[in-house]
C-alpha cells in the first residue's frame, strides 16, 4: 500500500487486480468495488459498451460504460421497487409499456400481476437484452411471459407514436450521462403525459437523494408543469452508488395518491417478494430533512395499516 | 486497466493509487472506496489503528482498523439516527450514557435535547477523543457541552457500576471484529439493564441488514431474553458498508413503543436536523420483506402525523 497522495497513475472504471471500480464522473470521489471472480461478456453495441461479470458474492454482475446495472443478488429491491410503486398505485393496471429495462427485471415484475394484459418493452440496445438471455436469466425470464412483446428501438420514437395507450409507463432507463439522456428532459415527460390513459401513471429511474439533489428537483420541477401529481420514493440497494436509488412518479390525475397503494399484493404474491409490502411503500416516500427540503415535497397524512 | 482474473497480488484495505479502499472480511466481495486528497493523522493506540483523512468530495474521513467510521459528508445522518431514535422514544430523558461514540458525534445530538441534565461518554481508546478534537471539531463539539462528562475506559466495566443510573444509553461501537466485541454479547446487554432506570431505553449500533441478518438475528434473540421491547431501524448512509446501518433499540417497560415516538422536535431543533423527523422515525422501523422474516419483526399499526 503507498501512502495517500503517491498515485502516479490515476485509476479509471474497470477490473483493476480482480476488482471491478466504479469510478466516474456522476459521482466524483466515491467508488464501489466488486471482486470479479470470472468475465462472461465484453463487448461494444451501437450505443455501449456491455460487461457481464461473475462476482465473488455478488452473483452475476452488468456494467454498461463501466456503470453497475444490476447484481444477482440485490437487483429484486431496484425491480420490485420502480415496478410494483406505479402498479400499486393504479386501481386496474391492464396495459403496461417498459422504456429501457433491456434485461427483463421490471418484466418480471410486472407479470406477477394478473391484472396485466399486455406488457411491451422497448430497449435501445438489442446486445443488452441478448447478452441478459444468455447469462441473466432470474431477469430474462420476464420475456418468456406470453403477454410480453419486445421492441428494439429509441423509447421517444416509439411513444410518440401513442396516444392514451398505457395504465402504467415505466421508465427503467441508465443515468442521463449516456444513450438514454433523452428520457430525462421535458419533450419526453409530454411524450408519456399523452400516452398515457386517462388515471395513468409512470414511474422513471430517479437517481440518488445523496448525489443528485439538483437534477432530481429540476425533473421534478419539469413533470409538475406536466403532470397533476409528482412525488419522489427511494429504495436501499447495496451496488447502486451510494447504496440508494430513487423513483420519480407522475400521475395523469390530481386523485392518484402514490404514497397511499389502492392495491395489495395477494398472499401468493408476497411469498415471491422479497422486498415490496405495502407498508415499504409507504415508508418509501419519507424522505430525510435534506432532501424533502430541497424538493419541496408535502405529503398527505398516512397510515401503516 | 487489466483484465479480470489476472491479478498477481491481492488488494488489502489501505490507501491505493489515491484511493482508500474498505476491503475487509466482514463484507467479503465489495469495498467502498473514497479518493484522498491528503493523511491528516496516523497512528496506532493501545487498541487500533487510527487514521484522519482529508477527501476529494468526503470531507474530513476517521478510519479505525481500516473501517470507515464517519466523513463529514454524512455522518449526519448516523448520529442523528442513533441518538434520537431512543431519546424521542423516552417520555423524560435527562440521564444519558454514551458507550464509545469517542469521536463526540452522537454526544453534539444528545446535547439539542432542552430536557437532558447529564451524559456521560465511556470511550476505551483515548486517542479517538484526541483525535477528533484536533481535525473533526464538526463532531467533537459535542464535548463542550457543561452537560457532558467524557471517560476513557471499558464501557462494560464503566457500566458494571451503574444501577438504575440513565434514563437513556446509547452504544455508539464499532463493528464487533476488534476493541468493540465485548459490547455485543449477552453479558453486556444484562448490565445494561441494571444501569437502566425504569422505563430506560438503549440504542446500539445494529449493523447492516444487507449484509449481518444471522449476527442481527441473533442479537435481537439475545436481548428479547434480557428486554420487555426488542426493534431494529434503520438509515441510509453512503460510507458505511452496503449504503445503510442498523440500529437495535431496546426497552425495560413493555410501554415503550419504538416505532411510535412520544415526543417531537421543537421548531428550532428541527431546523438544525438534516435526517430526522417524527416521519422518518416511524419509516426508518419498516423494514424489506427480506430482513423482516428473518427477524420475525411484527410491528402493531403506525400514523404518519
Amino acid at each position: 500500500m503507498s501512502a495517500a497522495g503517491s498515485s502516479d497513475e490515476e485509476l479509471k472504471s474497470g477490473v483493476y487486480k480482480g476488482w471491478f471500480l466504479e469510478i466516474n464522473d456522476q459521482w466524483p470521489g466515491q467508488a464501489m468495488a466488486i471482486k470479479v471472480k470470472s468475465d462472461l461478456f465484453h463487448g461494444k453495441s451501437e450505443y455501449q459498451d456491455v460487461s457481464v461479470y461473475e462476482t465473488e458474492t455478488y452473483g452475476k454482475m452488468m456494467t454498461l460504460d463501466g456503470v453497475i446495472q444490476s447484481t444477482q443478488r440485490d437487483e429484486f429491491s431496484y425491480h420490485e421497487m420502480i415496478a410494483h410503486l406505479p402498479l400499486f398505485s393504479h386501481p386496474n393496471p391492464e396495459h403496461v409499456c417498459v422504456i429501457g429495462g433491456g434485461d427483463g427485471g421490471v418484466l418480471r415484475e410486472i407479470m406477477r400481476h394478473d391484472c396485466v394484459k399486455s406488457a411491451v418493452l422497448c430497449d435501445i440496445d438489442g446486445v443488452v437484452i441478448e447478452q441478459s438471455k444468455v447469462h441473466l436469466k432470474h431477469l430474462s425470464c420476464g420475456f418468456d411471459d406470453p403477454r410480453s412483446e419486445v421492441r428494439v428501438g429509441d423509447g421517444l420514437a416509439f411513444l410518440k407514436e401513442k396516444v392514451s395507450a398505457f395504465d402504467v409507463i415505466i421508465v427503467d432507463s441508465s443515468d442521463p450521462d449516456g444513450p438514454a439522456g433523452s428520457l430525462f428532459g421535458e419533450e419526453f415527460y409530454k411524450v408519456v403525459h399523452k400516452a398515457l390513459k386517462p388515471g395513468g401513471v409512470t414511474c422513471s429511474q430517479g437517481e440518488c437523494m445523496w448525489l443528485h439533489l439538483d437534477l432530481i428537483k429540476s425533473m421534478m420541477q419539469c413533470c409538475r408543469g406536466i403532470f397533476s401529481n409528482v412525488q419522489y420514493a427511494y429504495t436501499t440497494i447495496p451496488t447502486y452508488p451510494s447504496g440508494q436509488i430513487g423513483f420519480l412518479l407522475c400521475a395523469k390525475d390530481a386523485g392518484t395518491t402514490f404514497n397511499e397503494p389502492v392495491r395489495a399484493p395477494s398472499d401468493l404474491m408476497m411469498e415471491a417478494l422479497q422486498y415490496y409490502s405495502s407498508d415499504i411503500h409507504r415508508a418509501a416516500f419519507v424522505l430525510p430533512n435534506f432532501a424533502r427540503r430541497k424538493l419541496d415535497v408535502n405529503l398527505p397524512p398516512l397510515t401503516f395499516k
